[in-house]
């Protein structure tokens, strides 16, 4: 008979999003007259900006015509696009990147979940907690989860906390693993890294030999100088980190689909044998057998947002929902409430006292018409949590404003 | 220090394209004045079909205005295209395959490759030789090849031949493998497997507990109704079958990404300690852990082939390329060589005879202007052969006749 990977056996179906959904549901059900205000939502809700979409009309009109069309592209994108990022986002603001480190995707999602691909088969790897669930669900599919622990965390798996004890910095764990998954701005916290935060992970990484996975799909929240945008502002991290970084939420690309992942050609690992070679050849192996390239219509639509109009759009559609975000954290910081992002942060997370969890606070909450997401779902240390967005409308996030106010006051 | 995939360091770079860009670059080098002709290209030449560069536009406008903007669809794909699928490239042939049975992906290129994620870490799997790359490699990075033999194959992977001996069908291997490979349309040999070899191998697998990976990408070159276009045409396919399918051959989707993976529910794996469950499931939670949906975009670029006036369009395209084909297979057969494919394919396959290996009767070829892929390339089975392709314009297609012609009359 055919057989399946054990791997998947032992992963517990997604509830989070799914227990979310099923609870609105309901809601609604029994109390149709109330006008739910949708706190809980990861997409953006802003149109495409007018740059990209007038160069994606110009590339599905080149697709249109013999002596225009294009075929299949390189795999790790187009030249034009991958030297527009080297250049707006790495070289302009003073870091060592080149263009062929750039490897253009269809989002992060996909490079984050198959960038082990290339890594060692026995892999110990660390995750903060909270934590974005692909970092972990990935690795267990590939056999580095060890086995599921009543809290619902993996026996095999290094978590550091993240809580307002630690300013929401992992410490190092106890023992080096062989990846630490690092994201800032943090999904589902909203908080940052500082530069001396990143300093001393890179200088940790370096020190044992470990592979930073930095995830920034929200540096383009960043507006404070003392934040990293990349942790190539780091020195010595263009020896252990690999960056991933998305169009998703800079520009409303989610349905689109285009990421990138900067490999340095300088970060190197070993074989079994004691040999050792750079990642980058590896990656860029994996992607040309396992991948065909982003589509073309959505790489000329990414390169358009570095041209001057794309950057002003850009910057306007996310302090758009920064500004969301700003007024939810100050709302329910007036509350007296624990709350953490809501700066350089699309993302808002709070609590209301040490006697409500979050499935507690997410009902209270559903009671006066505002979702939001259990921040139990992203980890123990998520407990007592949940996160609201700032990817609604001004008007809606000051409806829901005022909804909280009156419950939590 | 970072650990590495070792699988990776036994694999050998890709020399076959990089081999035939070298001398074709060195032969333009020292002969100027020759206009060569590409007879090697994989990739079409004929721009996108009108309906879905209007579905484009339509789609990109969507994205311009909140309120028809589309964030993160399904991972799955799109219902719309979904139903599309199941009921004209399905429903409507008479063969049970329901909507949800469909994934939609970004090209058949991602989806084979990433398919045994899912499947057993102790694979042993059978391909046929000569084999599209892909599947090789794929296994060979996940720990599935053994070691590599002197002869460019993999001891842990069972060759099947496909010889002009054999009819280009392959015989079912000494011992029964966990997976195997079939592609109809083939590439490389252009061959097609009839209703009665396809049957025969499903019954093998049915009767051995062998998942087959159908590799369907060229099947709307398929004209006689003897040769299935779905593998789901024979009986008991549906419990031990996934097909892959694509645009990219059928409507000139090779830049804009989209194919599509279908698993019926009815395709039951079991884990290690004995316990069964269906395929579906683990595929759709690897997608939606490691992959997030193909571009909206391109989506309905793909919906509108299924228009009338799309699926005109499609075999319009799809008849110049196979007019191609048949005029190399007739002309190179008329010189009394051996040769297959150019039925129901864009592929043809031939040989100039037993003394002339593949990269000789390349060197020949390209000698009087006209490229070629050196067959052994593709595998030891190979030998002798090169591959032609109708992907170029009839005038080119008959240029080059008339130089083969001239040199191998």
């Amino acid at each position: 008979m055919i057989k399946l990977n054990d791997n998947f056996q032992a992963l517990p179906p997604t509830y989070l999003f799914a227990g979310v959904g099923a609870r609105v549901a309901a809601f609604r059900e029994s109390n149709p007259e109330v006008d739910i205000v949708r706190m809980d939502i990861g997409d953006v809700t802003q149109p495409v900006c007018a740059p990209a979409i007038e160069a994606m009309h110009a590339a599905v009109a080149d697709m249109a015509d013999a002596s225009t069309f294009r075929g299949y592209g390189p795999e790790q994108g187009y030249p034009f696009l991958r030297e527009a990022i080297a250049r707006c986002d790495y070289q302009q603001r003073g870091i060592d990147i080149a263009a062929d480190e750039i490897f253009i995707g269809d989002g992060a999602k996909s490079d984050i979940g198959n960038f082990p691909d290339i890594l060692g088969r026995e892999l110990n790897i660390a995750v903060t907690d909270p934590v974005y669930p692909v970092y972990v669900d990935s690795n267990v599919m590939d056999g580095h989860g060890g086995s599921l622990l009543p809290d619902g965390r993996w026996s095999g798996i290094s978590y550091l906390p993240l809580s307002a004890t630690n300013g929401f910095v992992p410490d190092f764990p106890a023992t080096a693993p062989g990846v630490v998954y690092l994201c800032s701005p943090n999904n589902p916290t909203g908080t940052t890294l500082g530069r001396d935060a990143l300093a001393a992970w890179v200088d940790y990484c370096r020190a044992n030999g470990v592979l930073m996975l930095f995830d920034s799909a929200y540096e383009a929240y960043i507006r404070h100088a003392d934040v990293p945008r990349s942790i190539y502002e780091i020195e010595g991290a263009r020896e252990v980190a690999v960056e991933f970084r998305s169009f998703s939420k800079t520009a409303g690309f989610t349905g689109l689909r285009c990421g990138y992942t900067v490999v340095p050609r300088s970060v190197v690992g070993r074989y079994s044998d004691g040999s050792t070679t750079p990642l980058h050849g590896l990656w860029l192996r994996r992607q040309c057998t396992k991948f065909n390239g982003a589509s073309y219509i959505v790489q000329r639509g990414a390169e358009a947002l570095y041209s001057p109009r794309g950057r002003e759009c850009t910057r306007r559609q996310t302090e758009l929902y920064l500004g969301n975000a700003s007024m939810l954290r100050n709302a329910i910081g007036q509350l007296g409430l624990t709350v953490a992002g809501g700066i350089d942060s699309p993302y808002v997370w709070f609590r209301a006292g040490a006697g409500i969890d979050s499935w507690q606070l997410f009902d209270r909450l559903l009671s006066a018409g505002v979702t939001s997401t259990p921040g139990s779902g992203f980890g123990p240390s998520g407990a007592g949590y949940v996160r609201l967005t700032g990817f609604n409308t001004p008007d809606n996030t000051r409806q829901a404003i005022s909804r909280i106010r009156a419950l939590l006051a």
